[in-house]
C-alpha cells in the first residue's frame, strides 16, 4: 500500500458570480491547483479524477463529472462524480486517496464545485432541502437551518451554551475571513452585530448561518513512487476516516453529537497514528455557528459540552492553542457545497506551505479537514501532515 | 496492492413496483447478495459502502447513499454515493476495487439502485435528459432515444448496418431474458415482432429501446486477506478499465465509436493480461440496440463496422462463440439506470459461480461487464475469472 500525498491545490473565489459558469469556476480552482505544485505538475499526467457536486439547479445534474473534466482538458480520464451532500468533495479527497493508495492512479484529481447563486430562493430552498430526509424533514417544511436550531437549543439547554457563544464562532471565523482574498464574506463583525443579526430560526440568526456560495476547489493527490517528481516538501496524508449515520436527525439518539464525525474522527486519528492534541490547525464544517461547536466536541477539541467555554477562551482563535477555520470557514469564506471539501483541504495546503499570508499558523506542520454531509448523514475527516514530522504518538 | 476478489451479488426484480420503495428494492437486493457468499458475510462484515444512482424523481436526491445504507443497518459504515449517469454502479464496483486494493477496506459494498416507474412522462423525460449534455441536448429537446437514433443513423449509412441486424438485437437479448426470473421484459419476441414495432426514434423502434425500470443490485468486494473467508472457489477482479468523453454527442468526432468504452476496454484487458478472445461471456450496456452493436466494435469482438455480421451470425447467442448479454441485457431484463452496471456484474456472478440455470454458458471462467454513462460520456469495463484461470496471454 503506497503513502498518499497532497502536491498541489486551489480554489476560486467563493460569492456570487453571474458572469461565470460552474466551468469557468471550476477552470479557475483546476489551473490554481496545477500553479500551487512546487515542481510543476502538467495535467497530461492525471490519471484518475472524482468530482463532487450536489447537483443544484437546471445546470448539468448527470455527469457533471466529466462535463468538468472535459472542460479542463482531461477528456479520456475516468471520472467519477461522487455526492454526500455538503461533503461531496471531502469524499471526492477520499476517493483520491484510496485510488493513489490501491496502485490504480499516481497522478488524482480531487475537487468540487456548485453554482447556487442563479437559482430563486425557492429553488435553493428545494436543492438544498434535497441533501435532508426526504418524508419526515423535506417534505414536513424542515429546512437545514431548522434541523441546526433543534441541535443549537438542546446543546444550549443541555449543556448552558449561550448565544454570546454562538455569534463568537462569527465573530473568529469572519475575522479570519477577512484576511483571505478569496472568501465571500471577507469583512470583520462585531459581537454586537453577531449579536443582533435578524433571527433565521431561533436561536440561530444570520450570523449564525453560512451564506450560499459559487466557487470550485480542486487537490492533487499523489503517490509514493511520483511524489518526488512534484515537491521536494512532501505533505503526507496522514490520516483517513470517514462515517455515515441515519440521514435524518429525528432518527439519532441524541441532537447534541454528530457521530458520523466521531467516526470519521477516531479512524483519522488512528490511522495518523496522532490525536487532537498533536494538530496545528483545523478546518471544521460550521454551514451553522452550533455545527463548529459540535466539531469541537465530535473531534475532541475538547470535553462534551465545553465547546462554547473554549471559543470564549479563544483557543480557536488565530494566535490561540488550536487555530480552527483560519480560511474563514463556510462562515465567512463561504460554502459552495461540493467544493466546500476540497476547498478545506486548499486551505489546510497554504498552511503547510507556508502561504497562507495574514492568517499562517505559524510552524505549522500537521493539520484536519472535516467535511459533513447533511447534518451528519456522512463526515470525512483527514490529516494532513509534513513529511518528517509523522509518529508523535506512534 | 491487493487483489480484489468477488464473493457475492444479487438482485432485486427488475420492472414497475408500485408497492415496493428504493429503500425496500434496496434491502432485496443487499440480501440477496448476502445470502450468495458460498461461506457466508455477516453485515457486520462490511467496512465500506459505494452506492450509484442517478437519482431520479422526489425521492431522497442528496445523501441517496447513507439513506440505504443506513435502511440495510449498515449505519456507522463509510458509505460515498457515486453517479455517473447509466454508469453510476458500474463505476461504484470501480471504487469498491480501489477501495479494496488501497488496503482501507477489506468488505464493500458496491450497488446501485433506481426507481423510475412512479414518474410521469414530463418526468421521466426530465430526469433521463440530466445525464445528456444540457445546454445542446436536453434544452433543444434532445433525447437519449434520439442521440442513439443519431448513432445508428451514421452506422448504417457508414457500414451497411440493416435495421434487421439491430432487431436481431433485440430478439437475442429476449430470448435470453426470457430464461431469467428477474427480467422486467422476460418474454421471447420474434424478428418480425422486433423489426415492425412503432419508431421511436427513427431508425430506433420500440424494440430498440430498453424500458425504463426499477430495481437495485448489490456485488461483494474483498481483499485477498479475507476472501478465503467467503469462499474456496475465489473470483478474481482481474480487469479493471474506465474512461470518459465529451458529454455531448456532438463534440465528439466520429459518431460510430464510444472512445470512453475503447479506453475502459484497453485498460481492462491490459490490467487482465488477456483480450477479447480469451472471454467467455460478456454483459455490455445495451441501451438501445446500436448501442450492443457499437459496444462489439469498442470492446473489439469484431472489426469496426462488422458488428451487424457478427450478431447476424449468431456468435453472440447463447450457445455462440461469445454469448453477450445472457441476463437479457438492458432490453429484456430492464434498465433501473443507477442498478444496471452491479446488476451486469450479479449476472458475472451466477456465470462464474454455475448458477445461471438455463442460461448458464458451459464451463464459463472468465467473462466482462460494459457500463457507458449517457452517451459515451463515461464508461467502466472490469473483468472477472475464477482464479487458476488467469495468465492466458500473460
Amino acid at each position: 500500500m503506497s503513502d498518499a500525498y497532497l502536491v498541489g491545490a486551489g480554489q476560486s473565489d467563493y460569492g456570487a458570480f453571474p458572469e461565470e459558469s460552474y466551468r469557468s469556476l471550476f477552470r479557475t480552482a483546476f489551473e490554481s491547483a496545477l500553479e500551487s505544485v512546487p515542481k510543476g505538475l502538467e495535467k497530461s499526467a492525471i490519471d484518475e479524477a472524482f468530482v463532487g457536486t450536489l447537483g443544484v439547479g437546471g445546470r448539468q445534474l448527470g455527469l457533471s463529472g466529466p462535463a468538468v473534466t472535459e472542460h479542463v482538458g482531461l477528456e479520456g480520464v475516468p471520472c467519477t462524480r461522487v455526492e454526500n451532500a455538503c461533503a461531496a468533495s471531502g469524499f471526492s479527497v477520499r476517493s483520491a486517496v484510496q485510488a493513489v493508495k490501491s496502485g490504480m492512479a499516481d497522478v488524482v484529481l480531487a475537487s468540487g464545485f456548485e453554482v447556487m447563486s442563479d437559482m430563486s430562493s425557492d429553488a435553493t430552498k428545494y436543492w438544498l432541502g434535497v441533501s435532508g430526509e426526504t418524508e419526515w424533514e423535506r417534505l414536513s417544511g424542515t429546512t437545514f437551518s431548522g434541523v441546526y436550531a433543534q441541535m443549537a437549543s438542546v446543546h444550549m439547554e443541555r449543556y448552558g451554551t449561550t448565544r454570546e457563544q454562538l455569534s463568537r464562532v462569527a465573530v473568529k471565523n469572519h475575522s479570519n475571513g477577512a484576511k483571505n482574498p478569496h472568501a465571500q464574506l471577507g469583512f470583520e463583525c462585531s459581537l454586537e452585530d453577531a449579536m443582533e443579526a435578524p433571527v433565521v430560526a431561533d436561536p440561530l440568526n444570520l450570523y449564525h448561518c453560512c451564506p450560499t456560495s459559487d466557487g470550485a476547489a480542486c487537490a492533487l493527490i499523489v503517490s509514493e513512487d511520483v511524489v518526488s517528481e512534484y515537491t521536494d516538501e512532501p505533505i503526507r496524508v496522514a490520516g483517513v476516516g470517514a462515517g455515515s449515520d441515519s440521514v435524518g436527525l429525528f432518527e439519532r439518539e441524541e441532537y447534541t453529537r454528530v457521530p458520523a464525525s466521531e467516526r470519521a474522527a477516531d479512524a483519522a486519528y488512528q490511522t495518523a497514528g496522532v490525536g487532537p492534541d498533536d494538530l496545528d490547525f483545523a478546518e471544521v464544517h460550521d454551514c451553522f455557528a452550533i455545527a463548529e461547536l459540535l466539531a469541537y466536541e465530535d473531534l475532541g477539541f475538547c470535553e462534551r459540552g465545553e465547546a462554547g467555554s473554549l471559543v470564549e477562551a479563544g483557543t480557536t482563535e488565530l494566535g490561540g492553542e488550536l487555530p480552527v477555520n483560519t480560511s474563514g470557514g463556510l462562515k465567512s469564506k463561504g460554502h459552495p457545497i461540493g467544493a466546500t471539501g476540497a476547498g478545506q483541504v486548499v486551505e489546510a495546503y497554504k498552511q503547510l506551505t507556508g502561504t497562507a499570508g495574514e492568517r499562517q499558523v505559524e510552524g505549522a506542520t500537521r493539520g484536519l479537514t472535516h467535511n459533513v454531509g447533511g447534518s451528519g448523514g456522512a463526515a470525512v475527516v483527514h490529516i494532513f501532515e509534513k513529511e518528517g514530522e509523522s509518529g508523535v504518538q506512534a
